[in-house]
């Protein structure tokens, strides 16, 4: 998401509340400080939108949301003080999820989201993406164990990228679609990327997956 | 695919010698028979485009097309009849693959080629499908142990069911893509279906399954 600097961007992150300075300081405690038993992260929340409006979809839930760019993060984070509703169970992280390890427990995570992700389309940039094998290896540590992952990306070489790098570590696919928006999905969030795509008529792909098998049905 | 029955398609099969009428009867055999030490097995060959052609392109390999529907058979083995080089390593089964189980031995095929399959949308009529579990387990046993099934397709709801009981069954992907025409391919051939889909600019969707897992690469 290119977008220019926002010069008000790190004052205004600095004075809320929402955003949590030194994440690496509450790991282990966030479902208390949330007051949840199943504690959602998005990575790369852009604007807020998913962060946002999830929160309020599912406000039994945790959520918080991490993004990298500061600018990006402060309308984020906007949107969030200009909202309406129930805040306490959300925060937010400005900062980069390449060590997200170091800020949840191990299995502290039930669901991590990542939505549109930037597809890094170079090789050698590969492992910059949020599914490279470095990224889930964390993932694996912080999830719960019958936690899971859930991607939704317009990007056809991210996501076979993805597929590959979640088998390859020994994940399980739970959910699968080449064109997710095919048909209704009850109370889901249209992320602003996704809302793009849509728009040109793209397909969206999506995946869920767990660290363990799906359980089989027979016929 | 719908078509209507030829008069003639019947007699003729009979009358070709590369249809072979009872194909169980050369269970373990077949490699001898065409000379070969790579198999590949394409069910639904439809009009035959790609059994003959790639015949034509791997002409060391064995080529066995299997076709239930009398009439599209026919269209396939005249194709073959008319076309020009190489046939001794080629065969055809005029026959429900149902229980392809019975005309292979155990590890003697090496590639099984699955192309735009029937979709069977209805969820009783799942079981239909050349991806269905059942189906899975008889592959498992017919291929050699680094054998491989090549699927394409159109269709996003076999591609999504396919993807999810090879999976459930075991078996690792090798390769996935879900737009394989976004790049060029060497020495592939395009089926007859699939050109229709490509003319209508839709997405092919392509996965090669193993038994075993992909060796993994560093980076
Ligand atoms: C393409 S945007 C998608 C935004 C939003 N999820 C949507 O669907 O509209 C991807 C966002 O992820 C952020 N991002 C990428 N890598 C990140 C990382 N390692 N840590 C935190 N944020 C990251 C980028 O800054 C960017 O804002
Ligand atoms: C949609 S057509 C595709 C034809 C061709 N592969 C192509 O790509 O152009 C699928 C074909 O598979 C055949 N078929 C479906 N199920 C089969 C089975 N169980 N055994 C043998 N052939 C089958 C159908 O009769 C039909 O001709």
């Amino acid at each position: 998401m290119r977008m220019r600097k926002l010069p008000w961007a790190e004052d205004f992150l600095n004075e809320q509340e929402v955003v949590v300075k030194e994440p690496a300081q509450y790991k282990g405690t966030w479902k208390e400080m949330l007051d949840c038993t199943c504690l959602h992260v998005e990575i790369g929340t852009g604007k807020g939108d998913y962060w946002t409006k999830m929160s309020q979809c599912y406000p039994d839930f945790g959520w918080i949301g991490v993004e990298k760019n500061s600018s990006v993060a402060a309308l984020a984070v906007r949107k969030f003080v200009n909202m309406e509703g129930k805040k306490e169970h959300m925060r937010f992280i400005q900062d980069d999820a390449e060590e997200i390890a170091q800020w949840f427990a191990h299995g502290e995570v039930d669901v991590i989201h990542l939505n549109f992700s930037d597809p890094w389309p170079k090789k050698r940039a590969h492992k910059k993406r949020l599914s490279n094998h470095k990224f889930i290896a964390q993932y694996a540590d912080i999830l719960s164990d019958d936690g899971e992952i859930q991607m939704k990306t317009d990007n056809s070489s991210l996501f076979e990228y993805s597929i590959m790098e979640f088998q390859n570590e020994g994940w399980y696919l739970h959910d699968f679609s080449v064109d997710y928006r095919r048909v209704e999905h009850d109370e889901d969030v249209i992320t602003e990327y996704e809302n793009r795509f849509m728009e040109r008529n793209q397909p969206i792909y999506r995946a869920v997956w767990k660290k363990h098998p799906v359980v089989k049905k027979e016929n």
